[in-house]
């Protein structure tokens, strides 16, 4: 990233203009365009507004800018003269498309994160630098030869990584399943990218858990689906939910996350999935069983997973790598009938060819090295230790204001707040204060939630993260 | 991949049987869904047919399967007894979704290849192993420290690798852009995929050169596109028909493949570039400019891209490692307006999270090694090389029956047949001869074409690959 250079000769403000005149000639900023505004280049820049302010005066003398009140600065259209020549309207075509962008208050978080790099994120749902088995990746790498065809991929993913995940399916999960049943992914992101994609037509009724990761999808409507919602309580939803919504609605398919489940922590019972897998197979109904923390499990493993004890064929399964080695390695896994597995290995070949070997390999032979369970038994114990230190720091700065259930496992904390703030208020007052979280209405809920990840920020940033946002909450009460 | 044990004290039929119970109880095949065909099984296995039809009997007679003549075998429902269960129609969900399947020719051509390793393959738009990097790309690997933070990745990409890329597209392409410009993408597939997904509504029309590898990919259709044709002469299309769709259709976008254009092998001239790109500022149109071939050129190199003549800001501008180095990396980029990449990195995002940082690690590393010239140096010879043998293996073999322009750069070389024969029945024969290939139409072209891809198979398999084509073509000529 270009950094004005205090050293230089030339003034700050001239170096930026100099860099806005280049960025603006090789097209970045078309003619017309609109540049950022002089706030955010400050801050990107790590300069005073009032440098920003000269070098865009520089500019508009140049006659390379136009500013008018309200509206930004954008760059000149004149400079063609006498000739009319067009740039297409950008803006609108960003604006076009049938995908939605991504919602606001997770556009926030991740512009706040980029521009503040020392911000403490509870926000990001994945492990820390120190959690992920870096080294242990960075010395499989090192050892092994990569002498094969590095060409494009099986469309079903690596056929070595899919044998590893039979076996690993099976010993840590339960799950009897073969190479054929199972699509790698780059995780459980694409998984139901392909799902919504692939098996669904807009329109479609769908049942998701309320509150729900997948609220924080616009994949869900950009797919065209209608979403109703299942209540969670402290033992997941409630099954018979799920026939009332399929007589009313006729939804075509349930959403499930039952184990540390994304945001609230909760896991579902196992009397409740047989339950449900009773339900789903009168009704002839599929169940996607989203799985990404259940190896995170603190004290005592989770019940089986539905697809373990599914021997009707209903349920299609997610897992991935991002929760419990490394989200960088973007490897995950579906197991589902072979029908399935096909039609979506198919598409993602249209998406985007498949995925790279390179990270496959090293995931497959991760799972197959004896440095896989020292790892995750390791995980375990730092998970816990972060959760519980969050927790003391909450009930100390927050005593009587917050409300939450500890988790058993995975990576989030799912918190009340007391008192009633708007959202974005304590958002923009936490970012202030060096704390970012993500607003409970993110994940459909009520107002007056906040998913706190303790996974991701180190272990000394989680006291003063927490008496950071508890500054912030404090200052919005009176 | 499981296959039979011919020293096993079970017979061949047994151990199929019993294989197929357990992919059955597993639930790849759920109750009521289709198994694969007895002939298709006995191809996978390596057996005869007559033993998969005694496979199929043992299990049959056991109750796990029902056949019923022309709708194929399937898994018994009735074992689910007094109880009445339903597994999801699956095969209703895979026929649904609105993203749409592969075309049948693509989907042949990738199934023969699975089946039959030993096939010639010059359908395959790749390199063959010995003319990737792989030896570069080990040692790169090998050497370096992977100590960086495993996370998710920036949403546009590495940094390093965008910031190589830079110095790659000035030195290698006229290019000058700077590193915020770029964003990273798994290839060429996925930067369309994302465009057309984007910046595109259902409805729009957009118009791609006739032929075109646009056309094998029903991901335009997949996005409600209307697609218009620009005839593409020996240098590439005519300008003034991008100004006829305009008036005509009011067309969005104009998809090219200026350089070598896949399949035609054609290159735009200097002169149509200035004037398309003036015919685009004059309309405010933009054109994607797709050029993943220009660094395979034999002698001169093609003119400067559109990309680098554009100062109205109307292209965006993709390529990628696929074609020059190796596919099984997963790295390609675009070049666009800031409004636009953030656009697209947003919703790649959303749709699987970011590439792995590994793959894009070493992509930078080889773009500013000393070994990148050596091997693209290698890469252009071997090509031609190539080119060479197959051009004079089919003058040979086929003298007076295909016509051809030899191309003077790329993987493809586009070929006229004389003999007027149904593609699908010379794709079979061909197939049947141990030669595979692209019929023309995938492309949209009039019948009577064939795109050989003379970079994935070996040097010493072209010509025994173009005998079995000729003896193929010989056949149904009768």
């Amino acid at each position: 990233m270009w950094m004005p250079d205090r050293n230089n000769k030339k003034t700050l403000y001239e170096q930026i203009a100099d860099h806005l005149e280049q960025r603006i000639s090789y097209g970045e900023f078309p003619p017309g365009s609109l540049l950022p505004s002089e706030r955010r280049l400050a801050e990107q820049l790590g300069v005073n507004r009032s440098t920003v302010i000269s070098a865009f005066a520089e500019l508009r003398s140049m006659g390379i800018i136009e500013s008018r009140s309200g509206s930004g600065t954008r760059v000149s259209t004149s400079k063609w003269g006498a000739t009319p020549k067009h740039t297409p309207n950008w803006s609108r075509y960003a604006e076009g498309g049938s995908f939605l962008p991504n919602l606001p208050f997770m556009r926030r978080i991740r512009e706040a994160l980029a521009q503040y790099p020392s911000l403490i994120d509870f926000a990001s749902g994945e492990l820390s630098a120190d959690l992920a088995p870096t080294q242990e990746i960075s010395s499989l790498m090192s050892k092994h030869e990569y002498t094969s065809y590095l060409g494009y991929d099986n469309p079903q993913g690596s056929i070595p990584l899919r044998e590893a995940l039979v076996d690993y399916l099976q010993q840590h999960r339960g799950i009897r399943t073969t190479e054929s049943s199972i699509l790698i992914t780059s995780g459980s992101q694409q998984s139901l990218y392909l799902i919504t994609q692939c098996l669904l037509s807009p329109g479609d009724a769908v049942a998701i858990e309320d509150p729900s990761y997948c609220y924080s999808l616009p994949m869900f409507q950009s797919a065209g689906l209608r979403l109703f919602r299942l209540p969670v309580d402290q033992d997941g939803v409630m099954p018979e939910d799920v026939r009332a919504l399929y007589k009313k609605h006729r939804i075509k398919m349930v959403f499930l996350n039952p184990n540390f489940q994304n945001p609230t922590g909760t896991v579902l019972s196992s009397e409740r999935r047989k339950r449900l897998l009773d339900i789903a197979s009168e009704l002839g109904l599929p169940i996607v069983e989203d799985d990404p923390f259940s190896l995170t499990s603190y004290e005592a493993a989770p019940p089986l997973p539905l697809k373990a004890m599914d021997n009707v064929g209903s349920v299609l399964y997610m897992g991935s790598f991002s929760k419990i080695a490394a989200s960088g390695l973007r490897v995950g896994w579906m197991v589902a009938p072979h029908s399935i597995v096909e039609r979506l290995a198919d598409a993602r070949q249209q998406m985007d060819f498949g995925l790279s070997i390179i990270p496959q390999q090293i995931a497959g032979q991760f799972l197959q090295s004896p440095l896989l369970l020292p790892h995750l038994d390791n995980l375990r114990m730092q998970l816990q230790f972060k959760r519980d230190l969050l927790m003391e720091s909450l009930e100390k700065e927050l005593s009587g204001l917050v409300e939450f259930v500890a988790p058993e496992g995975g990576l989030h904390l799912w918190c009340k707040l007391i008192p009633n703030i708007p959202e974005g208020k304590l958002l923009e007052e936490s970012i202030k204060h060096g704390t970012v979280f993500v607003p409970g209405s993110v994940y459909g809920s009520d107002p007056g939630y906040v998913r706190f990840t303790f996974a991701r920020a180190k272990l000394e940033q989680i006291a003063p993260g927490i008496a950071g946002f508890a500054k912030a909450l404090r200052a919005l009460m009176v």
